[in-house]
């Protein structure tokens, strides 16, 4: 049955706009809201055994050690653990350095497990739902698929897949990481979207082919947190919502 | 930061019945209809170009090269190929033996893709659509993400997550297929109930602890075709419906 190799046409008699088949989504940031979701987090299980902290300063220090704690992934001298694993490990940084200690091994994993437990931005559902009527939509995140799932089914973000570190087991930016969804998709780079508010997020989508769309959180730290949003022209497209993105893309 | 494994509590508010979490699927047969849609979409290509055959029959053959495929890759003689091309390539054989002949490459493919263009049995949105109100539904199968997703997306089925074949790089019955999900989805075996229509993936599902649910599909090859149910009592729960087995789950 050799020389059969089949060559594949989508076609689910949706709309094509040029080529465009499908979106990938970053998550923490771009899709939900970590920051004010962890500071809340934080407050009803910290602030209940009596702390008074920043609590958006906390969420902040926590995230901080997301980069160096995938360092140790993407650099192979850790094999690949989820992203909630990484979340439980972050806590412990975050808490010796605000000087709360006593929690019990429950309490830090009901805290760490917030992250599964982030909102929406609050244009999210209702530009996926339209996205999905024209494209593909994916998730395309460092967070692992139970995290991912946990949280959409939470608060009703209408993925079609959820890809992600899982597939190649590092993470975002390895290239392995955006090579992998148009291997799964079984589409060319150049018939998917990224979406993302990171900028080193779109930048290293774009070298693996994919086009770009850069979403706009200037909330992603926190109301009144300093924002530089990227020079007007820079990815294909630059929206401040995913209701935004729909309209755009004609969805 | 050793020392701190986390212990993940599934939770988002919804029953939990005894501990089941999710709920897997086989596609082929116990979720759509592939009979009666390779039939139509035979009929459609060949037909059209003056052909004249017994549909179900056609399809029955095409189908008959499914675990001879598969083996191949199960057995390791050859790397993993997604089942979009094992369907290109079981063409061949089914053609050959009905005498048609002088297709070209891309007629062959539109048809091949036919498998992606199956409707779903009756029952299975409304179905699924009430069981993902209190499970994770996920689709374990054969057919690879791209697959999945065309089909779903063009007949609305709500899967929260595709799983399957492309994460191992190997077929069902495999266990290394049946081990993904626990592992993916973060939970206990036990906590995963496998829905087929087969009896050979819900037992191998059963061996590596997976929860069993039988849905009786006796037009899976046909109307009329034999069709011998297992015994009353085999599995956990045997359904005809995934409409029953939301009543049965309570969900």
């Amino acid at each position: 049955m050799s020389g059969a190799e089949i060559h594949i046409v989508q076609d689910w008699g949706m709309s094509d706009l040029s080529g465009l088949k499908a979106l990938t989504f970053d998550v923490f940031g771009t899709t939900v809201d970590w920051c004010s979701g962890v500071a809340r987090e934080s407050e009803a299980m910290l602030g209940g055994l009596g702390h008074k902290l920043d609590w958006v300063a906390f969420a902040n220090r926590w995230r901080r050690e997301y980069h160096p704690a995938m360092e140790e992934v993407r650099s192979g001298r850790r094999d690949y653990v989820v992203m909630d694993q990484l979340h439980r490990e972050m806590l412990d940084v975050a808490l010796a350095e605000f000087g709360v200690e006593g929690l019990s091994g429950e309490q830090k994993d009901h805290l760490a497990l917030g992250w599964r437990r982030l909102d929406p931005w609050p244009d999210v559902v209702a530009g996926m739902t339209r996205l999905r009527q024209g494209f593909t939509v994916a998730a395309l995140s460092n967070g692992n698929i139970a995290l991912v799932n946990a949280m959409s089914k939470r608060s009703g973000i209408p993925w079609d897949v959820i890809l992600g570190a899982d597939f190649v087991r590092t993470y975002k930016p390895m290239p392995a990481l955006y090579d992998s969804a148009p291997k799964l998709l079984m589409l060319e780079p150049s018939e998917i979207m990224m979406v993302a508010c990171h900028v080193w997020d779109v930048d290293n989508a774009a070298k693996r082919g994919f086009r770009t769309a850069y979403v706009a959180r200037p909330e992603e730290y926190g109301v009144g947190s300093p924002y530089n949003a990227p020079a007007a022209g820079t990815y294909d497209v630059q929206v401040a919502s995913f209701v935004e993105l729909a309209e755009v893309l004609g969805a």
